[in-house]
């Protein structure tokens, strides 16, 4: 099985055994993250009546011709609706956000007037020039009444919020969050609190996966150790499959010497293997199965293959299986601020920080791209993908794929 | 109270009076997106001893000056540690992650060789050109003994939490959430679920709030909304303060006819009011009060004018309270794509579009950029910041911050 594909060609394989969850109603103080199963159509024209735009003074326009100074014949607070109709050389005082009677034009706000007293009555005097139809806000200037607000498949974010809101929705349809057991695998590899001996290391895969899950929408939940037998390994397995997850990301279970190892495992389970390698770098051993609607991904033990092919293979699937269906990342275009060169026989995600200086978006890549250096991802905030072989000179323009 | 604060203004007022919350404890798998509040330094070097970066074979590689072939003289697994001694001509297969006896100081990978039986012992065939030191990940290369991995103040992702447990630390020091109260105020507002009579809308300012609060951090609840009298508003406010929150906010109560209004009951209360009005669209009238410890927002009750101004104002101090000592949003370069204009009487920040067109960062300004446009805000990413009377004409380079 030394057949190697290519990113894309995972990914596509990934996705066509990727199904879509089930949906589920929410709170939309609970949504914010969530992935939106359903249009929201607005109810009604927002404003849903001609407002005023400001706190001042409805006039007629046309007024304005004879006179600057304006009787104050009535007043409306917001929420207030009442019908005043127009009187020659009258205003009326009206509060921000309240319906400005029909016969009304023109706004004059508050700053632009002063008050004064004449014959004893309260009277305005308008103090600048003022436009017709001024801090006025028409009916549906926002959105009107059947206008699609919100597409099926987008994500609510604050905004989004404030929109379902607007138009009187309480609660919304969302898609189900995929539930993912996650498990590491290694005898060298200790649980956090356990003691470390000589040759063994922490367990970090497992946490940074965990916040991945977390950040693109999943349930996570770490299942735990199984060491490098069978037995341990095809019991952790099980273990994820009783507790009925969408998806199993073991890291640390697919170097070389393995191969035979996890197969048998799976042919015992009865996972179906889709693929061992992927032609990449970080993370060439990186498998994936499946058995009924259950995604299985082997990552490497190496804390940086293991967060990139994440990012590369299963984020995909977990967004998939809340329903959308665009999977790039945010791309930004910038100088490189060094010569790089793909030496390796594998396609290659250099991880690379971007950041503005001198009005330039600068790349640089960080200085260590070996998978064993773990800050390369923590320190960096862009992925630059790199063909084989590929050469690209420092000044050159580039796009990089932000992942933080 | 008419004087008129710039925006840096208006936030170096809010974060002088913004004081950082206590810090607690919490379990790596609890802390994505909290602040951290301790330095977190290596307690050993990473990796911990010279190991194996691949499955292959460990060999002595002054050994190839006179044979490609090597006796298999023992093998060492992940986890296991063997002191194995050198003999002349022979190789220890080893595991990836496994500790390289110091007798060797090269690894061949199994792809690079072939196994041969000769006189009825396992031996390798060495295929291909091998480096000395290859596939040998050197003890601390990762990083070392007291490295400070992570500065108290970061925000804890997906990558910190792997280095949180690479060290083995189950539970961090970060500091607490601020608990901000969120009211809406006026006449026409109406909760969801209740029926709109002619000159209403529904409350949508509480949701985007819900949702930014969570966004950076906080731990928002909505109070409810406050009717436009003294004793409404006084009675909302007072429930913030019985909830001990740590920040108030309030949209739609600083219009220009509010103010003694609001003054009255603030004075009533015991808030002292730092500032009322701030020089920039959208949002000037935004108001920022103090009463003890807790911070008290008013924000206006157009939704975009809202919107922003929690970005500009409420966030610095929400993260403050988290112990963020940096407050710049993330910046991009990019060309304009229209001619710009701030025709207005104050600073103001553009909502636009940033993306990449033709490899290059393309900025968008929105089509339309009034107030009361809450659609400016959903298909955004990206603010402009244009100064009182600046213009900018299509294709200069311009900086804009994400905000999405």
């Amino acid at each position: 099985m030394e057949k190697l594909i290519s990113v894309r060609e995972a990914v596509d394989i990934v996705l066509k055994e990727t199904k879509i969850l089930g949906t589920e109603k929410v709170k939309i103080i609970n949504s914010l993250g969530r992935i939106i199963a359903q249009d929201i159509v607005s109810p009604f024209d927002m404003p849903p009546f001609r407002r005023s735009a400001m706190d001042g003074y409805a006039i007629k326009f046309d007024d304005l011709s004879f006179t600057k100074i304006f009787e104050i014949k009535d007043e409306i607070k917001a929420g207030e609706v009442k019908d005043i109709k127009y009187e020659k050389g009258k205003c009326v005082l009206i509060m921000t956000g309240a319906k400005v009677p029909e016969d009304f034009d023109t706004v004059v706000k508050f700053e632009d007037t002063e008050e004064i007293f004449e014959n004893g009555k309260r009277k305005i005097r308008i103090l600048k020039e003022i436009k017709r139809f001024g801090n006025i806000a028409e009916r549906g200037e926002d959105f009107k009444k059947g206008d699609v607000l919100i597409k099926k498949g987008g994500v609510i974010d604050s905004g989004y919020m404030a929109i379902i809101a607007y138009c009187g929705i309480d609660e919304v349809s969302v898609y189900k969050r995929p539930k993912v057991g996650i498990m590491a695998t290694g005898n060298e590899i200790k649980k956090i609190g356990e003691k470390l001996k000589e040759g063994e290391i922490y367990d970090c895969n497992s946490y940074s996966i965990y916040g991945l899950v977390l950040k693109y929408g999943g349930e996570p939940e770490i299942l735990g150790i199984a060491k490098d037998d069978k037995k341990s390994l095809k019991n952790l397995i099980m273990k994820g499959f009783k507790k009925r997850k969408d998806i199993l990301v073991l890291s640390g279970g697919v170097s070389e010497g393995k191969y035979d190892f996890v197969v048998d495992v799976f042919n015992e389970i009865g996972i179906e293997m889709k693929f061992w390698k992927v032609a990449i770098k970080p993370g060439k051993p990186t498998f994936f199965g499946k058995k009924g609607n259950c995604l299985i991904f082997g990552l490497p033990g190496y804390p940086v293959s293991a967060y990139i092919n994440f990012e590369n293979l299963i984020r995909p699937a977990i967004l998939k299986m809340q329903g959308i269906t665009t999977f790039e990342r945010f791309k930004v275009s910038g100088i490189l601020a060094e010569d790089i060169e793909n030496k390796g026989d594998r396609d290659e995600f250099l991880r690379v920080i971007l950041k503005v200086e001198n009005n330039e978006n600068l790349i640089i890549p960080y200085k260590e791209q070996k998978s064993g250096i773990f800050t390369s991802i923590t320190y960096t905030n862009a992925l630059l993908f790199l063909k084989k072989g590929e050469k690209i000179k420092k000044g050159k323009k580039v796009i990089v794929e932000i992942y933080k």
